[in-house]
């Protein structure tokens, strides 16, 4: 991806200058992290293990300055967090594709899109009510309504869960909006410019063939 | 997401035993592997710095048995793959979505997900038909059929970019498809339960404001 009309912005949660700008800074960073943590629900999850990068596809959820992603307590990386002392360095990506930007040059192709980067030492969470409000949080993430709407983890199955929390201390935006950036050279040259659009639909609901299969579709499935 | 109905595979290129089920079965999972990586052109790219895991979005395309990444040569990881011997330890992600699972109980909802992870060690490519050809299959991967429908890069920007590939010698896909996996005892509960589809689908082009406006959408683009 070229670079060229793209935003990067940073953000501590704590204001590091007293002075209106940062502050204002500060405040724009922080809404335009928490808007693109608050679209998705997928992450990608960094870690090292012996020495070399893994990075794999996880649910994830925001609550306030606060980054959590669950799995099986019997995986590698969530044990490791549970141990790792002061915590384990992790890197957690959100990107959505906004569209695909055509130049007239190859070399100046391009994605709109939107992401955001997390630096930190995740940890695992071992406050009974933080993990409930961060599960409910990760299912209100995928599909907002259904936490109410389906049954809470048991004591079996929270056994079997861990949660993992990184504090959103280290965290940065990146924005690329609008058309190709061409050289003027380029621009009487014939091939098509301009951006493609892509976006993330949602079908039709397809219901679980099960006993109860006429529970009617509920709204906050349809209205997506 | 939980795992229960999903399959994970792995491959060598070199086939380890020559039975004729292993035989099968690589040929399988190798067509597996290429289709989930064929279907993107968005990865996640790990590596480690300072000690600590960095995973960024970034284009690719497969050509063979091989992955290819670009950027600017002014990039840190892309100039540490080009320096570091015998290569600079990447994982490469590639993630699509295909439904959002609702289950019966929060803690059986689940994704829909086709998933290829590659380890490995990257290198900076210097042979220039190599590098004209991973850059082809860049922006085919993107749009098929803009390779030949723009200008290719000139000496100057071939000088700016660099090439990194990561031979597809540790590669796995895990698969989730299907519906909810729910216990026999919550089949009675009054949740709606079943899959919402999720796609990607690309818009009307929007041409870029430009002397030669005019040009045609070209059909690789209207199709799609």
């Amino acid at each position: 991806m070229t670079s060229s009309s793209s935003t990067g912005t940073t953000y501590s949660p704590t204001p590091r200058t007293t002075g209106t700008r940062a502050r204002d800074r500060f405040s724009y960073d922080r809404e335009l992290v928490h808007a693109i943590l608050d679209e998705g629900y997928l992450c990608h999850l960094a870690f090292v293990r012996d020495g070399a990068p893994v990075v794999l596809p996880t649910l994830y959820a925001r609550v306030g300055e606060r980054l959590y992603v669950h799995g099986s307590t019997g995986s590698r990386p969530l044990r490791d967090a549970g141990r790792a002392e002061p915590g384990m360095p992790v890197c957690v990506t959100v990107t959505h594709v906004d569209g695909l930007v055509l130049a007239k040059a190859a070399f100046h192709h391009s994605i709109n899109y939107r992401s955001v980067v997390a630096h930190g030492l995740a940890h695992q969470v071992t406050d009974h009510e933080e993990r409930l409000a961060a599960l409910d949080a990760i299912v209100e993430g995928v599909v907002p309504g259904r936490a109410d709407d389906s049954r809470r983890a048991n004591p079996k199955e929270l056994a079997a869960t861990a949660v993992v929390r990184l504090d959103l201390d280290e965290v940065s935006a990146k924005v690329r909006t609008g058309g190709p950036n061409d050289e003027p050279e380029d621009l009487e040259l014939p091939y098509w410019s301009g951006v493609l659009p892509v976006s993330l639909v949602y079908g039709t609901p397809i219901p679980a063939e099960e006993p109860a299969a006429d529970t009617p579709v509920p709204g906050y499935l349809t209205a997506r």
